[in-house]
């Protein structure tokens, strides 16, 4: 396994995506959000994905160099019209402008229409809470995840973000699919030769398997007894996305394989502000955490959205971002095919 | 098994309600969320509550004259103070300010503080979508859910409902808790004489426990394997409402017995006029529930959200309302008390 300093590999990861054709605002944002994945242990959405996102800009999938424009249909929406560019770029661009007017009124929402993948949502929400504001992030995606009751990809895994802010503190910061998991940790599993949790996976005949290799769809959130729930969170994203821009239902757009998408995203930000204060607003938030780190404290093993992924940033940023055998040389692959050096 | 009209429990609950000494408004908005829940087979929180909450009043644990105040923090957000009394009554009053805020800003929020029990959240969303828009409420709620991890009681059951509107077609509709199964669910299989799934309850020790009766503590959505994203679905909660508006967590509110509450809201209403007009938005709803449709209509036993609800609702408007054995009892106790009778 070998450890690569976050920096150099950004470094690497914009000079790929500048050589594979886009713009450098394009290049910037697509390192930044995989960055935000890999530095934060999501490697499913991290460095990974470079790969991918090279074959949608070569392939043409994705349009090189988007004209992304902004629109203000009402005072508490914006509109962003990510013109089948990277999703990055203008989903960034979509959570300042929600940002933006959530410090005018309070709350601001913001729809991206002509979009595709734009990695782990957990970059944008986090975004929002950097700049002192709850946010919420949901895309729909390709179909991947079976109704409950259902044998065949209706709902992509539709993943879902929420961040709340605090100064001087890590924030509250949940980042998750509706599925019981992303397709992207069953090709993960597969790479590593491991296999599946119980009731997260059919085969392509809608029975249940542990194996990755066969796997053709996934189970909503909530497994047997209430996957109902998964499968209706999932609803919930593909309304606020797909039916919200009129974009593409999961359903239209194939899970698998590189194409052109016609993805929406929803992008939501709320002052703190607001009711009670920023203040007051930030020591609750601070109650909330500390009741979870004493029941930490006394022996239980639990921990509150984000910690996870904050202890993982303190490792990486001291000893690296980990690239594990096979994604290393895929990596140097690309880099032979671009004249692209890790450091270099 | 009883079958009693609709409208004559309406009418019966309205007046137990008036004599326990509210107002006519609370008693009416009280009566009408819980008749939403009888009425679409949420029977958790229909009819059944009613005991509740007349010993909430009677008890002197909510306010039975509140003095209901709006104030307009933002443009884009009401406060309502639910002065301490019943939680349906402010609910209502919030759904309505946001869908009023939605129609001028394309989006618009209500938080609820100083509140207690609301019900089924189900009714406030379904307001937003009678009136046109999509709506979203949240609530935390007393103790009863463990961290994923923990043994003890930590979120309430902490839900959510989302609704997206139709004209002319029953909306998409979900009610969810955020642990597995809701309390009053648990309570309900206790009164009928049946077990609990695996996975959804920890006795007093925090050993997993299938009896309703030894239960004391509920899981998260998730189960063991995915439990944390249950529990970072109750956080979300818990922060919209308890922390954005100052009020109690869920871990400092007891969630067994009868007591004083300060709990908060969180409501948001959307205009699905925003981004591509209401008419390109509901032939999209449309085209997601019909492929939900096909698939059922091919033999899977799918749905989607809310599907379950609409021919509850159908049924019950046509044969009534189903009273348990047991809870029939109840309601007549209670007529008895109040000099009031059941279609009388």
């Amino acid at each position: 396994m070998t450890r690569v300093a976050p920096e150099t590999l950004a470094r690497f990861a914009t000079d790929i995506l500048r050589a594979a054709g886009t713009t450098d605002g394009q290049a910037a944002a697509c390192t930044r959000a995989m960055m935000h994945a890999s530095l934060h242990g999501v490697d499913t959405h991290g460095i990974r994905l470079l790969a991918y996102y090279v074959e949608c800009l070569a392939g043409g999938f994705v349009n090189r160099n988007p004209e992304v424009r902004i629109a203000r249909p009402r005072r508490g929406a914006v509109l962003v019209d990510a013109d089948c560019g990277l999703g990055h770029f203008p989903s960034y661009l979509a959570m300042e402008e929600a940002c933006a007017i959530a410090t005018d009124l309070g709350i601001g929402m913001a729809g991206v229409k002509n979009a595709s993948h734009f990695g782990a949502a957990g970059a944008y929400a986090i975004k929002a809470a950097e700049n002192g504001f709850i946010g919420f992030v949901a895309c729909n995606s390709g179909a991947l995840v079976a109704l409950h009751g259902g044998t065949e990809p209706f709902h992509g895994t539709n993943p879902m973000s929420f961040a709340a802010p605090l100064r001087g503190r890590d924030s509250f910061l949940l980042d998750m699919a509706t599925s019981s998991i992303p397709w992207n940790r069953l090709l993960l599993r597969q790479a590593e030769g491991r296999g599946l949790p119980a009731g997260v996976a059919l085969d392509g005949e809608g029975n249940a398997t542990g194996d990755p290799a066969v796997a053709r769809t996934l189970l909503p959130l909530g497994g047997a007894d209430f996957g109902y729930k998964g499968a209706g969170l999932a609803g919930v994203i593909e309304i606020l996305s797909a039916v919200l821009l009129g974009m593409n239902l999961s359903v239209e757009e194939d899970g698998f394989g590189i194409q052109e998408s016609r993805l929406g995203y929803f992008l939501m930000a709320i002052d703190p502000e607001t009711f009670i204060g920023r203040d007051a607003f930030e020591r609750r938030l601070s109650d909330y955490l500390d009741a979870v780190a004493r029941q930490a404290a006394a022996g239980a093993p639990v921990r509150a959205a984000g910690d996870a992924e904050w202890a993982e940033r303190d490792d990486r940023r001291a000893n690296g971002i980990p690239l594990p055998e096979g994604l290393d040389v895929e990596l140097a692959a690309l880099g032979d095919r671009f004249g692209v050096r890790i450091g270099g």
